[in-house]
């Protein structure tokens, strides 16, 4: 009888302690952000995503508007991979499109004053958003402006643009 | 001692049935896709989702050559919320877009005939894409081309463009 009863408690005891584990598995895997997030970790990881991305594209104007085309360059992911789209086809690399910036806007004077507006900002998932928005770039040779399109994904090292697709508006 | 042994017995056994339990639990929580998918099924997933997205193209294009606006349309997130960016600005709603080409393009002439190459998919989640390619439309007025971004999404009812930023070549 005190066999049976032993028994019984350690089983008790076992069960207890299995329950535990996997609940403590359970949330271990979830807060390690692998599975299904709650809505508050979802949101919070959102919010800071919408923050980061406002906060570099005000950076990247602000290096612009310094006459740091270097610095600018620093929003873009460095790699042969990242693409640029417009109207005179697809560019691809950051070096590439750094030379380009470096050619055409070889001074103040050119770069001009450029301003972003009207930013919307949409998760595409944890790690990517997609960016829309109107460039407006203040200049000697007259004002222009457009639309543009920016996808942007989470490095280890912080949000960087991996695509851009950038209009100038239509003559009126 | 008989006790003592039988403890021992129902103790092993509830351990082994833990260690059973939490490895079913973790790998039910994994291939719920929810945690970090192995490598093969995160390959299965993104292939697909590249055939899937081809199919909705080259299917738009033949919609398009058949003169079936309606048709065409239906690759396009039916929402409010559908953006489309270009030269004239940010357009906004399904139903907007729609009645656009309606009236930009009444008949098969004006439609003329549309290709899309130099499709490059970019997977940007499990439930999201980049899409970049060139289009092409030859008609009675010339043929006119250039570049399109295109971010899709996968709803339940399958993968719909969420988003469309399209160019038009420059003049050479």
């Amino acid at each position: 009888m005190f066999g049976y009863r032993r028994v019984l408690w350690v089983f008790l005891l076992v069960i207890a302690t299995t329950i535990g584990v996997v609940t403590f598995l359970g949330r271990a895997i979830e807060a390690g952000g692998a599975s299904k997030p709650s809505v508050y970790f979802e949101q919070e990881r959102s919010q800071s995503a919408d923050a980061a991305l406002r906060a570099l594209l005000t950076a990247q104007a602000a290096d612009w508007n310094r006459g740091d085309i270097d610095a600018f360059m620093r929003g873009y992911w460095n790699s042969p991979e990242i693409t640029f789209a417009g109207t005179t086809g697809v560019s691809r690399g950051w070096q590439t499109v750094l030379d380009h910036y470096h050619k055409n806007y070889p001074n103040r004077a050119a770069m001009g004053h450029l301003d972003f507006s009207e930013i919307e900002i949409t998760p595409l998932g944890n790690d990517t958003a997609l960016i829309l928005g109107r460039w407006h770039l203040n200049r000697d040779a007259g004002p222009v402006g457009g639309i543009f399109t920016l996808v942007a994904r989470r490095f280890p090292e912080g949000w960087r643009i991996i695509h851009d697709h950038t209009s100038t508006d239509a003559a009126k």
